[in-house]
């Protein structure tokens, strides 16, 4: 077991006030360099850590964020923790990390970070109920949808503006004169495939052109089946459209399998923009998801919830990147 | 501000001593089902959370394990992320989770895990110094190199057996009696790229056959560029072995570019077993580590050092998966 060096000790050796020591360890405190350095040589001599869980309890202040996300295949989600654990830790925070492995946030993973005292919880590509919500804002912890809306939930949340992009692709495909259209969804109950599926579909619907829809879950390998099964079946479409990156390369590769030629017999078009999209194998044209500005809204929306109550929904734009899968 | 409500609160609502509040909120502790069921009951009634930090300082026990990790763009490292996490989490630990942008994991970060009282401290592709190593130990923090081995450091270590695996795999390259041989190696300061490389080459070595080891740093970009510029030069090897798999599908994807046929013109053999090498398009033989087993050693052995001090290094073996790149 470790012996732990109070502040008091470092206090009296350095022969300054405990308070001393505190203003030492806390960022932007006011302290004179000569007495800071003397304290610090102090703390090191006698192997003294700043308590932030003991400091915690009295400043109510853990600077910690419960991160949960559910989707470990998708690049993605990958980058986005990338991004939010580097922006998080910019502004002093730590991340007490997640991964669920059901559809639905679980209490006990709630409760988790309740019990950590968490000053905020971002939610990736989990579903939250709104149980649970109620019971965040009992007790005062803001908490983000990112990537998801929930018209029912009163909770923060950002994501794309997927309706207006997936009308921008539909817009770029109908301009190319495609007849034989299909989209692969992504997992059904999700907000952003039903959105993008939206998106897409009325835009044709409004012009009496039919779009082919193919259930599938945001996975490479279901994107992979239904691709191969359409051409075994003769259907050779124009365009697919897959709700994510990772589906349009799943149809992608399936095509390639077929020896069919992309773009010249069929377009694929993505949506993300993952790292992978730029490949020089793939090459994929895609909605590039502006995720930076993405993370910096939702920690945003999380800091303002520490002066003020009540929840927004903030929706980015992105744009459409036109690589060597679409003509 | 939230207002927390207190175990005694609880205790005096439920009319019963604040240890029995206490025994019900810890796991395995003795309490009868009756009391168990009015304490929750007022516990849901007045909001109260039981609070783990509170509770750390008294137990001296926070259950967070601090968990670093830099290669966000290698699939792998996210596969290890998922398993790491939920096993931690069924053991009852959280996850404090850093991002290093740096080679070596800095003094900074480390703070932070010291801070927050991490029981244990796992580093998975980030370089510690010896410095880093010492103060932990001053701290009693075990902490474990998952994937990494330094000789240098007094500090536990899980990885492959590097060595014996890349010879293995130089002794099947060897029956198909190939004699352009390539290795393409990781980061060259890292003890997995120097350990395949020693492993593989040294066995043709030992049987006067060259092999032509070009500098990669683990990613697909580079891999792919690499070997687009062998092709151009008009070399067109027997065997490429990538020092991971990200490495050898940046190989494959060049060598499909230049229209070389994979596995008859040239074999590629890879590293790790990510889920993207089972992929159709591209079906890679590869050395599968066996990420569970290393993810239980490593928890293993930072348990471990909560009852007796030393370090040891675990090595385990994984096997060879033959699929379409190899003949």
């Amino acid at each position: 077991m470790k012996r732990i060096v109070s502040a008091i000790e470092v206090a009296r050796l350095a022969n300054v006030s405990q308070s001393t020591v505190s203003r030492v360890f806390t960022p932007g405190a006011s302290v004179s360099e000569k007495t800071r350095q003397r304290v610090l040589e102090v703390a090191e001599q006698l192997n003294y850590q700043p308590n932030a869980l003991a400091r915690s309890l009295i400043t109510k202040r853990t600077n910690m964020i419960g991160l949960a996300m559910k989707d470990i295949q998708n690049p993605f989600y990958h980058e986005v923790l990338g991004i939010f654990t580097n922006k998080l830790k910019a502004k002093g925070y730590s991340v007490l990390f997640v991964y669920t492995e059901n559809e639905e946030i679980q209490q006990e993973e709630i409760n988790h970070f309740l019990e950590y005292n968490v000053e905020g919880i971002i939610i990736t590509d989990a579903m939250l109920s709104s149980n649970i919500v109620t019971k965040l804002k009992n007790n005062h912890i803001p908490v983000t949808l990112f990537n998801r809306y929930d018209k029912n939930l009163e909770c923060n949340s950002v994501s794309c503006d997927n309706i207006n992009a997936a009308n921008e692709i539909a817009k770029y495909v109908d301009h190319l004169y495609c007849e034989k259209i299909v989209f692969i969804t992504g997992k059904i109950n999700t907000s952003t495939s039903q959105e993008r599926q939206e998106g897409f579909v009325n835009y044709f619907k409004n012009k009496g052109i039919p779009v082919e829809i193919l259930e599938g879950d945001y996975t490479y390998e279901r994107a992979f089946f239904l691709t191969k099964e359409l051409i075994e079946k003769d259907y050779v479409p124009d365009v697919i459209f897959g709700a994510n990156d990772i589906t349009a390369l799943g149809a992608l590769d399936a095509l390639k399998s077929k020896e069919i030629k992309v773009p010249e017999q069929t377009m694929v078009i993505g949506f993300d923009d993952i790292k992978m999209s730029s490949w020089p194998n793939y090459n994929l044209s895609t909605w590039v998801q502006p995720i930076e500005e993405m993370v910096d809204e939702t920690i945003r929306l999380l800091e303002r919830n520490q002066r003020e109550t009540g929840h927004k929904t903030v929706k980015v734009q992105g744009k459409f990147i036109h690589r060597q899968t679409t003509k």
